[in-house]
């Protein structure tokens, strides 16, 4: 398995709470697009809305997706202040949530 | 936010059963891999074990990405007969499962 340049992605899925409303999400996802001014390691940043079909999903409804050049950036990401108050009001926000960091990896058959 | 060009990722999170073994987890992985090579509108495939910090990761050890021209691709991967297959397999190898499609989506503060 060949490693693609050390990037390291970040994967987080939610469950919104339900008194949480759209606008509501909208600004959080504006605010969690907004780290990657804020934190250096951080290099981009994308999310989207559940659109599966295989009802396997577990109740999550929004993927958001990170990328870091390492591991080291990643640490540094989740102890930088801007980081840890904008957490405290994300995931507050949240039922449920998953944070899940690898290093994607082709695999040659 | 603007979609970019209709890609739509396909991300699936694992944990094996204990009784699995690395070299089983490795062909499982290959033949997932391999998916790419037989069903059309499947495009890319990369994967990585969990490497994360945070601890929010609910016992989830393997990421994997495949990226589908759109809905309607993933709806034929679905029910592919290569797919309906290799997944009998996969999922009776694994003690949990998550899945979730979405369209990455670049956001501008």
């Amino acid at each position: 398995m060949g490693e693609s340049k050390g990037v390291v992605k970040h994967i987080l899925l939610a469950k919104f709470k339900d008194e949480i409303t759209e606008e509501q999400i909208d600004k959080l996802i504006k605010g969690y697009a907004n780290l990657v001014n804020l934190i250096e390691p951080m290099k981009a940043f994308q999310c989207g809305k559940d659109v599966s079909i295989e009802n396997l999903h577990q109740g999550f409804t929004h993927v958001f997706e990170s990328t870091f050049e390492s591991t080291q950036g990643i640490a540094e990401y989740v102890s930088h202040p801007a980081h840890v108050e904008y957490a405290n009001l994300f995931l507050s926000s949240l039922d449920k949530v998953i944070v899940i960091d690898y290093k994607p990896t082709l695999i040659h058959n």
